[in-house]
């Protein structure tokens, strides 16, 4: 859990829950207002201009206001029985487009690998510093998904600690490897594909589907069919084959569920252990349909209208791409 | 995770956020609408009327659009590396007053109680199907919480399993009794009261205050100073102590964060293990100030940005009860 007071402004502003986001008027994103956000610390330019100036197809900027900082030590301590770090970190954002009106969805299939290849390149980049255990790329689209700006961009976070849910996810593939000396994303896709029902489409490189046991309504997953532990180590051709599965998957929710808010999650190795052998990339796309209330809060497992099966049928029906 | 197709109307219909909750113009839960519900399972009549007939204080009623089923068995059966199971169980709602105008904040502290005395008899009434694992009571306040009845009202669900976080807050408490043969809720409770930063308000039974890493901001805990595993087997002073305490705190939330919705949870032992030495029944408040966004699903932590000494110290000064 992270405590981050400075992102409240006003110490007496409790409420944080937006009434809108940022539209167009006043969007730091677009191109030429390059000057309200920090400088960028990457950026994709096809004319070779000026850093943060005009005429950039991506850019990764710090996050205004940052949930963690870069700067200073760890400092572990005890508070009695508690125990306590710094809560030192990257915080970045990355513009995946200078046209306010394009939204991942209605980007081109090179215009998304573009960001693809952004985020391998901010992870290989921040994974030198020895102080990161992990890094959670992810995307808030919409406002009921938590997005504050309408432009449409992607988060990413550094952290010292492996999370709770990676810790868990990979406890639970090490747990399958022991039993069975194989990874149980490998097992998944080969039941799945063979099976078909909760498969929304795959090409030669990756496969969406929806999983056996969704949490939400739509949850859709794309994995690598070729193994691999790590996002930012995947071949080229995976992007490639991502960016075109992830567009059209976007397409047909757009389409079937009338242009949900949705959540996008990278799932990928921590660096600080050796998971080459059982653990497996992967995306985890969850379009936000429903209100999560005390009942989830309070168990931690979820109660879902849509079957999988029904979920992948009228995905692969809602044509796209 | 549970598959509930039936709580879905039309088959065509997967956007599940109403826009608004149901009034009190064709509210199911005012006194003189008894025919709007199933028949009740307990109510409480200070006249002694008819059963399913105006003159109630508080009715225990069959959700009429349940999560789970009573009826049948588990039938637990595989589908190749996948396990699944019928779902199974009870789903109930607890109307809470007959008067649409009340919420559980400004009822009266007998009121209040007397929730919580409905809660323990149902509780006690279906520990005895042998089916049932855990009971969950919840309670969503507010649309922004999850409620889609405005008429102050709480849920009770019945599970065959015990559900993912109490499995590991029970493990997380089993560890630390095994380390130092004390009730690691009661270690919690010596630390706060005597350190004061974090405490919100206490009486001779219960303490409310602000845990040591919140989720989120004013998440408010409500413990019972001497230590007992199960809400259901706690003795009479404690329900009454922990009325008069919630609605205290429930009044200072009113005030100091603009009558927030929130979510309250009961946290008690399952009934299918042995746990007096080492669990602690509890109850946690979580005001709906903040969006859970990608973050936060995909880390299993939170970012928060109100520390539990400013929020203790908010509700203490909000004064209230």
């Amino acid at each position: 859990m992270i405590i981050s007071t400075e992102r409240r402004k006003r110490p007496s502003d409790f409420r944080l829950e937006r009434a809108t986001t940022l539209g167009a008027e006043e969007c730091p994103f677009c191109d030429g207002r390059e000057d309200l956000t920090p400088p960028e610390v990457l950026a994709y330019r096809h004319d070779g201009g000026a850093p943060n100036a005009p005429g950039w197809d991506l850019r990764v900027v710090p996050n205004k206001f940052p949930a963690l900082k870069v700067e200073g030590g760890l400092e572990r301590e005890a508070e009695g029985m508690f125990d306590r770090m710094n809560g030192i970190g990257a915080h970045e954002v990355i513009i995946e487009t200078p046209d306010h009106g394009k939204t991942l969805a209605s980007m081109s299939e090179a215009e998304i690998e573009r960001v693809l290849w952004a985020y391998r390149e901010r992870m290989l980049d921040l994974k030198k510093d020895i102080r990161f255990r992990y890094i959670l790329i992810f995307k808030n689209h919409g406002a009921a998904a938590g997005a504050t700006l309408e432009h449409t961009h992607s988060q990413l976070i550094a952290l010292p600690i492996v999370p709770d849910f990676v810790r868990e996810e990979i406890d639970g593939a090490r747990r399958h490897f022991a039993a069975k000396e194989r990874c149980v994303f490998c097992d998944i896709i080969h039941q799945e594909t063979a099976a078909g029902r909760r498969v929304i489409l795959e090409n030669a490189e990756i496969v969406a589907l929806a999983p056996f046991a969704p949490r939400f309504p739509f949850e859709t997953w794309l994995l690598p069919k070729r193994h691999g532990a790590r996002f930012e180590e995947a071949p080229r051709q995976q992007y490639e084959a991502l960016a075109r599965l992830l567009k059209s998957v976007l397409m047909r929710m757009d389409r079937a569920l009338e242009t949900p808010a949705y959540n996008l999650i990278i799932h990928s190795s921590p660096f600080s252990e050796e998971t080459t052998e059982y653990y497996h990339w992967h995306v985890e796309l969850i379009p936000k349909l429903t209100k999560v209330a005390g009942f989830e809060w309070g168990t931690g497992f979820y109660i879902n209208p849509t079957s999988p099966e029904e979920a992948a049928r009228v995905l692969r029906e809602a044509g796209g791409g």
